[in-house]
Order: structure tokens, then sequence, then C-alpha cells
């Protein structure tokens, strides 16, 4: 993509309104328009970045055996009456009423629908298990929204729902989410340690919390240090076989929120130099609620037996616009955003040090063209900003790997390579840069 | 995707609600569920389409220079007051109270929304010219929704906005699009004929439909056969040269819908060989509109000589879960779905006709991971339904290469391929299927 012909706003100054880091990144950087309270339009880089994780987590939730599907934002109140969380669900739902006064709302999560779905359809346990998932938007009408994209009222989110005959099944189901959430979040650079939680409104006896460690996050987190080390499950994992380990070697080692944190186990069970107090933010929730809406919806099933019996389910949630600002609440410095590779916006940028200048122009646009044709996501800053304008933008919408293509640099055959995760910058030919990046 | 592994919930009634082909087949494919009047769940095999269709919109508008973003589903009435069309859109537009009594609406289109951020941040003619877009859910609160996904209340469409500083700059985006659409439609194996048409609420003076002739469609078509043989714009097309001799081509020869349809000028013009009269369907719609949105919402840039002006803008539309039904429409015959390959749910079936057959079985799973392999959409029919009811299913969804594996094929080294367009069959190793649909 050429800058010249890209729409970025970049603003100046620092927006008065925000209140934390991502936010104010994420307006600085042009990611992002409020429209409303709660409410924001994604602008092309923006877009670019929430796409990027959009498609880790459905690649993850694909690999795991789960389904997708695209359940719509609005729902009929009359199936949240049938649950009972019509009434339950307070302010935060927002109602609407239709031109025949026919009473809908939009959608705040999705356990009466899909189960509505499901008990249409599936009337056996031979179809079981099953796991049903879609990326949609939702909304949270929040009493004060602040924080940008963290507590937004219309946001982006996975929610998978699973399906099966009895509670072992269940637990085998929850505990495919529990790994594909640990791949999830480590493909996209982020430590994200499963920590048990509360089930809330949710219902159920079994949730865990996906925790990002960032010294901005909204709570209090202590864990043992050897979680942070522990391994994320391999491409390969094999879903069908028996997870169970996966789950003990995680859940093993102490890791709370403060919510439900335990001052004295932590004590008796963390050495004095493991012990991890920092903050977090949450990304992701995972639960199990057995047969909390199957048995008020009629969510009925055919046992081996030919006896009807109420599925057991989970429902597992990815806050997918959240993580864009979760992530560069973990991932920045006093220059701006520092993306991991695998949710940039661009993945490198060629920076043109002296526009107008045959040699450096044509160094540039070789190098534009080397690297589109080897697939690398890059952006060329073309425009007629000096350089130091230059340098500034690049750091501030965070491309990891930045090239600088100057007069003196070409004179010696050279482009500069920085990479901004450590500010690390290296002397070296196109044609490396190419082959490094295209590697 | 292994069908026992697959949510396809097919129906074997035909469902009453349905009074056109699309909405009867999506139903009985297990394609949708209605969730509300005109507001449908997209189950798994709906939504494979579904996104097939939105990647080639978004390619083509992609390749046409166009910037994708990502606009809320709600927004502000005070926005479409500046506009003056909040009155004026009537009890099609979906309007909405928060929890602070500030008045929302669904958007059902994104004219005010897009104008407000351009004018946010662009202020000089050097950034233009601009072309916006995004896909992304809206409702219109119809009167009464029928059709299924072809009238729907909840709908996905892509809608693009261009900014030019005077007229000529604004043809020259509109050409663009046109261009864009001609491709977009040919490549989902449409014949899209656009047609000159009211401009209705968006306004302007200059507007085409892009009609897709089907037999079911829902209005009559007046046209010149020669419009359906003109030749598509290649992958290559050059989108910053001159696109007139294209547009020329295309609106020289007479097309009209029967709501412009001249039929003194049809008779003049159309030798009597040459006449076509039949139905279509709308699947894109592009308005050149000037300066309405930017003089009444003050989107004015300094052009060249300082002077502030308002921009002149086009907005360009492509119904994109619509087109879902409208392919169908033409695209089908009594067994079912005929899909086009480039839209199709999966682009191959493997059909085991004798399930628990050592060597059948044998058989279909190398071909699966042969063909998962070379990277082609595979559904492997892996139930232990009959080989008839096999036969009907893969009809039904419209599978474009049916893979036929049984006992007796396998004793001579031979699997039948059946295509699903014209019904042909060849028998061929399986070797030759797997180089056959790789290729």
């Amino acid at each position: 993509m050429r800058l010249s012909r890209f729409f970025l706003p970049i603003l100046k100054e620092n927006p008065k309104e925000a209140e934390i880091v991502s936010h104010r990144l994420m307006l600085r950087a042009g990611m992002i328009r409020q429209e409303a309270a709660g409410i924001y339009a994604w602008l092309p880089l923006g877009f670019r970045v929430l796409k990027k994780i959009e498609r880790i987590v459905r690649e993850e939730q694909d690999r795991a055996g789960a389904l997708e599907l695209l359940m719509p934002t609005l729902q009929l109140a009359d199936l949240w009456r049938e649950s009972g969380r019509y009434d339950a669900y307070g302010p935060e739902m927002l109602r609407i009423l239709d031109r025949h006064k026919r009473e809908l709302l939009y959608g705040p999560t999705n356990e009466e629908m899909i189960t509505e779905i499901f008990r249409s359809y599936v009337k056996s346990y031979k179809n079981l298990p099953l796991n049903l998932y879609h990326i949609q938007w939702k909304f949270r009408d929040e009493q004060r929204p602040r924080f940008g994209v963290m507590r937004g009222r219309e946001f982006l989110m996975k929610d998978a729902y699973s399906f099966d005959l009895d509670e072992a099944g269940a637990r085998r189901s929850y505990n495919k989410m529990f790994v594909a959430y640990l791949r999830t979040f480590a493909r996209m650079g982020l430590k994200a340690i499963p920590m048990r939680a509360e089930t809330g409104p949710i219902g159920g006896d079994l949730s865990h919390e996906f925790i990002v460690l960032a010294e901005t996050g909204e709570s209090g987190v202590f864990c043992d240090k050897d979680v942070l080390d522990l391994p994320i499950p391999p491409d390969d994992v094999d879903y069908d076989g028996d997870l169970t380990s996966i789950i003990k070697q995680w859940t093993s080692v102490y890791a709370a929120t403060e919510d439900v944190h335990d001052a004295a186990r932590f004590e008796s069970e963390v050495p004095v130099d493991k012990r991890v107090n920092t903050r977090g933010i949450e990304v992701g929730q995972i639960f199990y609620f057995g047969t909390k809406y199957s048995e008020t919806m009629k969510a009925l099933v055919a046992g081996p037996d030919g006896v009807d019996v109420p599925i057991h389910g989970g429902s597992y949630g990815v806050g997918v616009s959240r993580l864009v600002g979760a992530i560069i609440e973990a991932c920045h410095d006093d220059a701006g955003i520092k993306w991991p590779e695998a949710v940039a916006p661009f993945r490198a940028a060629i920076l043109n040090l002296k526009q107008g200048d045959a040699a450096v122009d044509g160094a540039c646009e070789l190098l534009y063209r080397d690297l589109m044709a080897k697939g690398v996501d890059v952006l060329y800053d073309d425009t007629d900003q000096r350089a130091g304008a230059k340098f500034a933008a690049a750091d501030l919408i965070g491309i990891p790997w930045q090239i600088l293509v100057g007069p003196k640099g070409l004179a010696d055959g050279k482009v500069e390579v920085k990479r901004r995760s450590d500010g690390s910058r290296e002397n070296t030919s196109p044609a490396d840069v190419v082959a490094k990046l295209a590697g």
C-alpha cells in the first residue's frame, strides 16, 4: 500500500478524552473514530488489525473442530423470556421496538439463540459433540462506556457454544476451547494466562478467564512466575486426543485475579522469589454451564437408550475488538505502538527519506515491488513529509520492520532496517531485506 | 470437511412459508434459519457461501483502489438530522433509544456517517480522490419482509463512498466502480447487466443498477442480446487509466428495467431478432450525487486556489447477502442449487457409496487427504446414509464436482466424477481427479 493513497489520519495532539494509553494511541494513529459514546468506526489502519486478530481467532476455532455460522445482531425478546434472562439482564440490554411494535433486542450474547437453533435440528446424541461459533457485533449498553474499544458498547466478539450428551463430554469440549485459547492468544504475541473465574450471569460451575498481563491492565493479578513459561500446545495438538494433561499443567500453577485471589494459598503454594503481582486485562472467558439453558429451553436429545435428556452446554467468548486495545496496552512505548508481527496492520514499512531524488525513489519503488511480489504486507511511505515525520509516524503506528531508504546508504548499496520491537538497526542490501522478510 | 462432523440440517419437506425458489432451497439445504421476520441466522453451509461472495466483492474493491474500513451498525439520529434524512426516511428506519434516552438508529446506509468521517480529517484536494468502503450489516424495517434473504430486514451490504474535487473527478471514480462491478459479478458466474436507473432517496443525477438475469427475477427487463456477450474487463484493467471506452461500450447497448423502459426507443434501436425481454434481480447500484451531502454537511476541501469547495460524491452498493439468493435464482434446477465454482460452499464432494466397506473407505480417505493437501475445498460424505440420499443431498446443496466412490468402479481402479452444472459424468482414476481439481 502506498501511503499517498491510504487513509491514515494521524493526530498530532493527544486526545483529551482518552484516559488510557491504548485509547490514546488508537486515536492518534488514526485507527478508530468515535461515532457515539462507546461506538466506534474502524478506520483503515484499525480495520486491518481487527481483521488479522479475527483471522487468528477463526483459524484456531476451526482447528479445534468448531463450526462457524453467523447469527444476526437483532434477536426476539421472546427468546430471552424463555430462558428468563429478558428481565434479569437489566439496562445493559438494548431493547428495540420495530414498526409493528414487536420487541427486539440487540444481542449482547447468544446462548438463547444458539440453543433455539440447536433444538430445532438436533434430536440424537449421534450428532454430538457439536461446537458452533460466530464472530459478530454485539451491544451492551454500558452505563459509562470508556477506555475506547476496551469497554465499548458495540463490540466484536467471537462466541462459541458446545453441545454434549453428558458432563464428561462437555468437559472434553471445554478442554478443547481451553487449548484453542492458549494457542490463539500466543499467536498474537500475548501472554494470556487462564485463571479460574466466577461464572456471573452466564451461570454454571466452571469457568476460566484468559488474562493478558499488562501493567496498565484493569485488574490486579497474582501468579506463580512459572505459569509465564508454560509451553503453548503446538500446531498439531490432537484435539481428538486426551487434553487433560495440558489442562492440568496450566491449572495446577497458582494464577488468580484479585477478585478470587486467596492470599493464604498464594503464600503457602508459591515461593517468595516466584510470586508475581501485576495487572491484567481479560480477553476471553470460557464457561461450562451444564443444563442451565437446555432444561429451560428444552434442548433435548435422545441418548443411546432412546430417552430424551437435556444437553450439557458451554460457551466460549473472545473479545475480538477489545483485543486490539489489549495488545496495545501490552505492547507500546513512549513513541507509540509496537505491534507483534502476526497482528500488525503492515508487517513492514518503506520510508523514502528523500522523496523526489531519482535514485532513492527508484530504489524504494523496486523494493516495494519486490516485497509485494513476495506477499509481504508492506506500507510504502511515498509522501513528501520530512524524514523525521516519517520516522515518528512509523513508530506511532507500530510497524514491526521499518526500511529506511536514503541517498547516503544507497551510495554504498545499503538500506537501514529498524526493528520496532527493540529498536535495533542493521545496514543491509535491499536484496537481503527482501529475502529476510519473505522467509 | 467430513460431513459426519459438519452441521448440515437438510429439510426433507418443502417449507411452506417460502414463496420463491431461492428461499425454498436455502431453507431445504440448511443454509439459513429465520430468527424473526426478515432476520436470518446463516448456518455453516450458507455462511461459507456468504463469505466467498464477500471475498470476491472485497478483492475487486481493493483492486479498484477503494480502501476498506468498518463503520458501526448503530448511528446517532443527530447525524441524519444534519442531512435532513432523519424525518424523510420514514418507518423503514429502525429507531432506538438507549438507556440515557439518546436517539440512535440501525444504519440502513452510511452517506451521513462517511461524510462526517471525511470532513473530520480531509481538508485539502491533495488528499483526493478517496474511496472508502465497508461491508457491514444494515437494517431496513420493511413493511412486509419476504423472499428470504432477497428482501430481508437485517442484510449485509458493501457500500463504498467516493470523494472528489469536481464532477470530472467524481465521474472517474464512478467509472472505476462501474468496471469493478462488472468484474465482481462476472467472477461469481453471473450475467449482471448495468442499466440506467432512477436515483431515488440517495439523490443525484446519475445511477446504474446492476441486474442479474434470472427468469424468476423480481422485475421485467428489456435488453439487446448483444449486451449479454460484451467482454468483462480483465484482471489487469488499469484503474488509473481512461475507462470511458469500457463504460461507453456497456452503456450504448439498450438495457433497461421495466420501470424506465422506453418501448419506442427499444423498438427503434434493437433489431427484432436481438430483442430480449426477460426478468432480473438487482444486486448492485451505483450513484453519483454531486454535492448533495457535502453541501448540507459541510464536507469542504481547499482547492488548488485555496478556496474551500464542497466535494463531489458518489455511493456504490452491493447486496452481499441478497447475492446468495440471486445466484440461486439464476443457478438451480429441480434437484437443487447449481453453484458457480467461485461461490460454492465446497468445490467438490466425495460420496462414499458403501460406508463400512474397507476398500471404499480407504479409497475415500486417501482421496480426501490428497484433495485437502492440494488445497481443494472438499466435503466428504462419510455418513451412513444410503447412496441415493447422498446423491440427492449433494445435488440439493449444489456441489460443482461430485466424486462417486463405490466398490464396482474401484475394482477397475475408477471413481465417477459428476459435474453438477450439466450433469455430465466421467470415469477416471482417483489420481486424475486430484490432478484435475488441483489444477
